[in-house]
């Protein structure tokens, strides 16, 4: 099993002598406050047990927050997902819990601080669009911002685990649909063009994407925590234990690949000095900057991400056929929970595992692509819900039971949302017009035909319009990028309110509307679906782009209220479930089946 | 009538001349360039006839576009809509037409200029922001931005006609819905409470917001063309000849108003040094820069803004009254049409004409709020269409014909566009598909519904959606912001692809997605609407804003594909056709009521 139900919390009582330690750390080195980010050196969602300084220090162990301590007050910063949760993580008598959309970090330090302070960071672990922020904060009142060359909590921290030196594997040309040597050529020649001699890879996911090459170095995500340096010759200098890569390795990534030990980047970058190097601030940390200090700085994207997320032909046929193989697993758990689920003894843990074991059982599972949310009832309406054994909950008659998992496969990465009807009883009040004003925005963004250059910020509006009219919303994007084998939270483009990046041919982004009635029901519906070029349909007409779903599962035909959906509504419905019907069906057995030409007839 | 059809081409024969006596002035002044943006020093939508530099450079008499005059070289720049218009006006040997969009003039400069030269720019006529980005391009190439105390132009200019001096009027307390003294005090409290000392006005629709003014400077606009410093004390510096404002309108505006004469303002500026000044780059000429070279700048909006986009009661009160004037009145003219046009006779201008003499016939027109578009056939297709005696063509049976008209009252001010079908013979192929889709756009938006800080980026897609899924658009944003008896085009809010301010209660927005067939026909459907707070409709829903119509005149229900429209679309149409005829029927003579009541019979 690769998702554990325990429930990791800290014992709040060993955090009072830790903050003590640390701020007899701070007086040592004549500091008047330290930021504590989540974030680690790698900038990503995932970081291994190493780099848990935040939970170390507060006990929170959210995917996002921020602690800042000052001698005599600290604070804990999480977003709306966490509010709830990390109060009861950390100690609050230490910790004041802060939203951190509504008071950023910054401007809560700003706040406190007097003339003369000095607050220091580990410039390794901020990225540099935000220390410039929070120097400019500080400046404003006199204080000023110190770089540390150790981080204090690491200073304190007993027993901390290793830093994880996983193997690094190859990733077929088959399935990356282009070698490593034609990626770095054809991003030297943008470099070149641009009159940059060097590039920073700052983003693991990005360097396995270059590189061809997976790891194991995190949870969910199969990159190696490493760094790299692109040259206008196309050489890329990759910053990691050479012990790592295995000579059937080195052999797959190419001669002009240089590999180096990660203690050489810093020489490394001093060596660029008067050179033009590019860099993207908002994913790369400000310790680059520092150690880049005799170059001239052009910050701008990572020319790896747009190629990344724009998949070519090899990478959208992976990832058809990881979606079918998993759409094959997610049936097969949706027909075992309709038949055994209204019996009962069934829960939210029980559910998981049954559904991490039929996509084990495709025999081509490497990884979750996250851990499994399963809620039923009321804990499907916390949209970042993960089950403990000490949360666990039966699923009930008449519960809507809400499921959202995906899988890594070789040959794609899959993310899928379904809420189904548990059986036996009718579903609460509202639910079935909740749950059809969110298909309704489903499909809206489904069918969407846009012109080139629309963002994710104006194709949101279409999947929130049927729950605005009805005075609901839902409060978290409607999609976000999805990696080939990599980051199942892929950019630059994303659907919502904040997507200024356009959507391009080959982008996988999902379509997860939502509903979330506290304290009742969550409901949410979720297909991964990729940008095409959409048909003309007659001469006279502009090009137009569209999106193809690639997730294959039934949406529960018993929660949708069919006369409040179009005509054209129900027509996308009943060839989707066509689709999935023709692609599934055959690789059932024969129960299973039957149960889907059910679930997918038309309605 | 307030529009005249005239032919006011400048003859092209003219302009080598003007070009050469330019081009001495330049040689005279050690210039190399200089640039003839269309803008005057107040940055406005219409300029007097005194400050039609560009046109009596260029000979291009568009709203928008900028010249670069080199030695040897020069260029106008245009954008989309007048790419057909420039080449006719402009002598081409003189001036090559550039797109402005694609190629900016700042950077077609960049790749033209050579390390020393410098180009000169009258610096009142640009604003603080733009210049920013030329002097950066400038500098990038080892050239230099110079800033001219005169303007060449003028230097060369004969006949070159006076400034308007017109006399100012007081826009009652009534009308405005709060006093001069209450806005100033308002707004002076903000600057306090920002720190800072002073507010630059350089908008003229500002002042006349600010100090509940109006004047007749410029065609449709009516503001008086002026300066004003706002001090945190709330008194007000207004830099405008005193001859201009009678003892009654300055008892209007109160004591706290300072005038001054024009020519001071430079002097007032300079006296403003070591204080706290804001000032709005967008909308303030770099020369107001210059003068404030001792003061700390803020660049931030205006404060008028916001407040004179949200209106008040008294103002929400007024466009209603006006819209349903204006509704009448275009209402005697769509009855004329429908009854006059099939049986020949009448053209592009003389139906503008019967449109404005139906307005003028209300007894408040105050002047057009801008010169009609009238265009039939082909016509249609052009969307900022100018109709003059040389383009004049006849309204013909099976045309469709475009009118886009509005009034200034001093309650209000209207713009409204309705496209109908000239009876008596189908209409074109796809026409009737196209207007339903249109249609359907225009829906979407007057009935969405949306939570607070919803921007007009987010809302504009609604609009789009049914013609983007038939591989249609348009090109153009679907709606404006519009004054009080002010600026037909008013910002900060639009609803575009830009448009990244949130919509807020009492904003009063245009509706009008459109389409156009190039060399066949053009549709647009246009109403006003404003922002209002939705009702809840039921416990446990979010609060939502939402807009209620103020323009009153029938859609045309020829041009409508019932089977295309959903069951909401169909009520939303009934039941605006039913208000128009329950608030315009009644003040129609029989014939019109009775034609009134069969245009807004429920479909």
């Amino acid at each position: 099993m690769f998702q554990d139900f325990t429930d990791d919390t800290t014992d709040k009582s060993v955090l009072a002598a830790r903050l003590a330690q640390l701020r007899r750390q701070l007086k040592q080195q004549k500091l008047d406050g330290f930021l504590v980010p989540r974030e680690d050196a790698f900038q990503g969602e995932y970081v291994p047990a190493a780099n848990e300084r935040l939970k170390y220090i507060t006990g929170f162990g959210g995917s996002a927050g921020m602690a800042v301590v000052l001698a005599k007050k600290a604070a804990l910063f999480v977003d709306g997902r966490y509010e709830l949760q990390a109060p009861q993580q950390t100690d609050t008598a230490l910790f004041s819990v802060e939203p951190l959309m509504r008071v950023p970090p910054s401007q809560w330090l700003a706040a406190q601080v007097k003339k003369g302070w000095r607050i220091g960071i580990d410039p390794r672990l901020h990225v540099q669009s935000a220390v410039k922020r929070l120097r400019d904060a500080l400046t404003e009142k006199g204080a000023e911002l110190v770089y540390l060359s150790a981080n204090p909590v690491d200073a304190i921290w007993r027993d901390r685990p290793a830093l994880p030196q996983t193997a690094v594997q190859t990733h077929s040309e088959k399935l990356a649909g282009q070698s490593a040597a034609e990626k770095r050529a054809a991003l030297a020649a943008k470099l070149k063009q641009a009159g940059q001699d060097a590039m920073i890879v700052a983003q693991p996911e990005n360097i396995a994407w270059l590189l061809n090459i997976r790891a194991d170095d995190v949870p969910h995500t199969p990159f190696a925590l490493s760094f790299g340096i692109l040259h206008k010759s196309a050489r890329f200098d990759w910053f990691i234990d050479a012990k790592r890569v295995s000579a059937a390795c080195r052999a797959h990534i190419g001669k002009g690949v240089r590999l180096a030990p990660p203690d050489n980047l810093q020489e490394a970058l001093a060596k660029l000095s008067g050179k033009t190097v590019r860099l993207d601030p908002d994913a790369t940390s400000a310790w680059f900057v520092d150690a880049l200090a005799g170059s001239h700085i052009v910050y701008a994207p990572d020319l790896c991400a747009l190629p990344k997320a724009c998949k070519n032909k090899a990478e959208i046929g992976g990832a058809i056929a990881a979606h079918k193989r998993d759409g094959v697993a997610l049936c097969r758990f949706l027909h075992w929970l309709e038949t055994a689920a209204p019996k009962g003894g069934i829960d939210e843990i029980s559910a998981a595992q049954k559904a991490e074991a039929f996509r084990a059982a495709t025999g081509r599972l490497k990884d979750l692509s996250f851990d499994t949310i399963s809620g039923a009832g009321p804990n499907g309406a916390i949209v970042h819900y993960r089950v403990t054994e000490k949360t666990n909950r039966r699923l009930r008659p008449g519960d809507l039971y809400l499921i959202d998992s995906g899988g890594q496969y070789d040959d794609g990465t899959t993310d899928v949302t379904r809420t189904v009807l548990i059986g036996g009883k009718a579903p609460p009040a509202g639910a079935i017009a909740a749950f059809t004003r969110v298909l309704r925005g489903h499909i809206a963004l489904a069918m969407a035909r846009f012109p080139e250059s629309t963002n994710g910020m104006q194709l949101d509006t279409l999947a929130r319009a049927p729950l605005w009219a009805a005075g609901q919303d839902f409060d978290h994007g409607t999609g976000h990028g999805v990696g080939s084998y990599l980051s199942v939270h892929e950019g630059p483009q994303r659907i919502s309110k904040g997507g200024t990046v356009a959507l391009q041919p080959g982008m996988i982004v999902s379509n997860e509307p939502g509903f979330y009635h506290a304290g009742r029901f969550g409901i949410r519906i979720e297909n991964l679906q990729y940008v095409t070029a959409a048909n003309r349909t007659k001469a006279g007409e502009r090009a137009m782009l569209g999106f193809d779903a690639l997730t294959r599962a039934p949406i529960d035909r018993r929660l949708i209220d069919k006369k409040m959906l179009s005509k054209d509504e129900t027509v996308w419905l009943n060839a989707y479930h066509a689709r999935v019907l023709k692609d599934i069906g055959p690789k059932l057995n024969r129960p299973a089946q039957q149960w889907l030409k059910r679930a997918c007839a038309p309605l």
